[in-house]
């Protein structure tokens, strides 16, 4: 079953529509439960007063997790159609995603300014530095050593760029997206245990209704993880070969076919 | 080339020692950075005294990251042994990590109960939660509503078990393995970022020499978790349709070809 997957030409998996129903509906949760926290414990939002440190969780939230799994699921919802429209969806994702994140980087460091507090020395900025990295930079291997959201748009894209050297980069393209991803949501929750013990402290142990609700938030971070890397990685579901390649490859066929037919 | 990577029999790629080597050499860095953490900063292991607590994160690391994440990596290192033999290492690998696991558990547990602190409370807790729950129960699908241990077990150390039932299961058994790792890696810094602030508290952000250890500590887990999953993922380093299965498959197509030549 597994095997013939990749060779299954149109129909959509019966039960794929359901488990990234299920993957939104999970997301919506995490932003709404990441709403409710900041409102109800944390006295809302706000840009110029010390409610602006809560720009931040709720945009990382909406950004590198909500929309950057959205972004990886494009592929998988969008299975037949064109696959210039899919990566233009997938590229405009990742713009609204960064964005967004971006919005929540500059109230971090401007509230932290404003407070005189110091940046950078948590284990939750050190991953988030690590994901800016990895976002920007393609990582380990000498010849992907080019920028991955600039290789990315000009290499998909622009489908004149060579074949095979695109064929070699998207695996990696793949991986990274997904680590990056995966990544993001250990950062968040390293970033919500921080803000928790930070304000609670040993309150934390005697189940203060805010820690329950961060932790329910936790484990929604979790399933929302999750639910994205099934979807990903399940062998049937993904997309079967485009049809400019599929046509490419039986002209191709034809040409070889006609080939054999002449002569030997 | 991705295409052909199933096909491929015998030739072990190239490049899998080095990054199975990286992947090791990373593994040992992290166990020996937590054993170096806990004897400088929190005063060594021992069982009867407060250093009790020493124990949980040292054989946390050992059973739950190092061993969990070799257990998934033997089918990518023991590609053309017998399937049998990798089977039983595979096993073999997860019962010592279980033992390791739960020595850790009951000391957490213990000193808990010594010192008067409540159990459970914290994400960190209820993450490890859901890695227990998963570990022993198989997770959604209601197909597959059994325990992921037995029927780990069962189907695939006893190969009579049905062989589409055991194919179709084969796929949950490996996200399911992948996502557990994966969340022990993510459960594993969130205890590490609680240790640090119960004991560093706003000292944290002074870069203290224990913090930038423990970031480092939490930056090597995040670089295993991610080179476990690169080599586990990575299409052309799958194991290749194992020896008995291709005799099978040849001795099948030796009879349907028999059959084609017999009189039609």
């Amino acid at each position: 079953m597994e095997s013939l997957a990749g060779t299954a030409p149109t129909p959509r998996p019966a039960a794929l529509p359901y488990y990234v129903a299920f993957s939104q509906l999970l997301g919506l949760t995490v932003v709404a439960t990441t709403g409710a926290w900041l409102g109800l414990y944390r006295g809302g939002i706000a840009w110029e007063s010390a409610l602006q440190f809560n720009v931040h969780p709720l945009c990382m939230i909406i950004g590198l997790i909500f929309l950057q799994g959205d972004a990886l699921l494009v592929y998988r919802v969008f299975r037949n159609e064109a696959r210039r429209t899919t990566k233009v969806l997938h590229g405009l994702l990742h713009v609204f995603a960064f964005i967004i994140a971006l919005v929540g980087l500059v109230a971090v460091f401007d509230y932290h300014r404003k407070k005189g507090y110091a940046d950078l020395y948590s284990l939750h900025s050190w991953c988030g530095i690590v994901i800016s990295v990895l976002y920007f930079v393609q990582a380990p291997a000498p010849p992907y050593l080019s920028s991955q959201w600039l290789v990315g748009f000009s290499f998909f894209l622009f489908p004149g760029a060579s074949f095979s050297l695109r064929s070699r980069y998207r695996p990696q393209h793949v991986f990274f997206g997904a680590a990056i991803f995966l990544l993001s949501v250990g950062t968040a929750l390293l970033g919500l245990k921080e803000a928790l013990l930070f304000k609670l402290g040993t309150k934390y142990s005697a189940f203060e209704p805010e820690g329950v609700l961060a932790n329910v938030l936790g484990l929604l971070l979790v399933g929302f993880g999750m639910a994205v890397l099934y979807i990903l990685t399940r062998a049937d579901w993904r997309r079967p070969p485009h049809a400019e390649e599929q046509a490419l490859s039986m002209d191709f066929k034809t040409l070889t076919e006609g080939d054999s037919l002449s002569p030997q």
